[in-house]
């Protein structure tokens, strides 16, 4: 099922699935997973429903050190959720602060209240996967250890379009396309730590809840990004599109 | 002014201001901020009311190197909005993960949404002042550099009971006793960059809105606390209680 957030043509703001082409108004998806149940279906199929960030997150978390490159075990950081804006929306790169890198990732949206849960349960508090650019600065890192002032930029979490809640969590794929171009091809099967060890490591020092996004880190997907570039991330067949300007 | 959130006896959630020992329901004090007015009364004075954390962040800024033993510049990091509960609520210290660290702070709470604010204006975007209690198991930095895992424990950000609209930015007392013996008073004036210029450093990098809040370093106001410890921090006449169990 495709869940996410839309705009319809009168403002109203909802969560809304996917049936076709169209989004179908519905109720809240984390009270329904609560309960092992899907999202009630509250109104009439939207053809022209603008997609909004498909999760509200009061956290973001980004996992460091999960790529071929790193040795184990992995780390952790937060991202301000303020920095979330929807598929499409053009982010400004920041000038004069060093490269602009972008990293398609695979994301974990959490459904429920998480802490401490085990590898073998990780599954249980995933509502599903989405797709997610963690647009950074880099070369802050230097004078910047904590990951504070390379990753706060305006728009530099593009998020969606939507959450894939099907999603082979251990063998999500992840594609990403710099102006057309396919640069790397990989997913979640290539992260040393997989989505439910990530799920595992951040509960046990961080409690998660409804909406929480992980970013599980760049198994060879970051690459350099310029003004102009239009940037394409899919993950588990969510295509979320950044336009760089 | 002193404003916080409370709960009445039939449970409604509502922001309040202070008139003698009650507090008068009113209006959104961030939206009479934006106005440059008073938040309007909308009750009657309630004198057993329940305080809660007085602001509801989406961003907990934390900053680093701001204590007189350190070199400029300062850092930031990002905390958990998690972690924040109110005065008074017990946490629990986390066993086997090293010793234990409260550490006593002056506490900025943005009214508005911030970008770019130069020191001089950086009045402009502070709603007030509160005092805040960054606990913290620091033995973890050796592993985790970003300030993840020793910062997210359930309960690690205590804050309010409310927010102090009148404070002195620059001479802010705070003072902490641990089982009713001070350890330390000093002050905003104490920290190598003040609060005026912790707004400016946050807002170059990263974009706040009314509800964040910064936690403004410890100007030696650092302490190991066990179980059982009873915690009082008070910044500008704001008292805050923390049991440790």
């Amino acid at each position: 099922m495709r869940i996410s957030r839309i705009q319809t043509s009168d403002g109203t703001v909802t969560h809304a699935f996917a049936e076709g082409d169209s989004w179908v108004p519905c109720g809240d998806p984390y009270e329904a997973f609560a309960h092992g149940e899907e999202p009630t279906r509250q109104g009439e199929p939207i053809a022209d429903a603008t997609l909004l960030a498909p999760a509200e997150p009061r956290i973001v978390v980004g996992i460091a050190q999960n790529g071929p490159e790193h040795p184990s075990p992995v780390q952790a950081w937060l991202k301000s959720p303020r920095t979330v804006v929807p598929s499409g929306t053009p982010v400004e790169l920041r000038r004069n602060v060093g490269k602009v890198v972008i990293e398609g990732e695979v994301c974990v949206v959490i459904g429920r209240d998480a802490l401490d849960v085990p590898v073998e349960d990780a599954h249980t508090v995933i509502l599903g996967l989405t797709a997610v650019n963690d647009i950074s600065n880099p070369e802050r890192g230097s004078v910047d250890p904590r990951n504070f002032e390379g990753k706060g930029g305006v728009g530099y979490t593009p998020l969606g379009p939507w959450i894939e809640t099907s999603a082979d969590l251990a063998g999500a794929e992840l594609e990403v396309r710099i102006n057309g171009e396919r640069t790397v091809l990989t997913g979640s099967h290539e992260l040393p730590a997989g989505v439910a060890e990530c799920v595992a490591y951040v509960t046990s020092w961080v409690p998660l809840g409804p909406g929480d996004i992980i970013m599980t880190g760049a198994p060879k997907s970051a690459f350099p990004a310029e003004p102009g570039d239009l940037v394409e991330i899919t993950v588990a067949g969510v295509p979320l599109v950044t336009p760089c300007v």
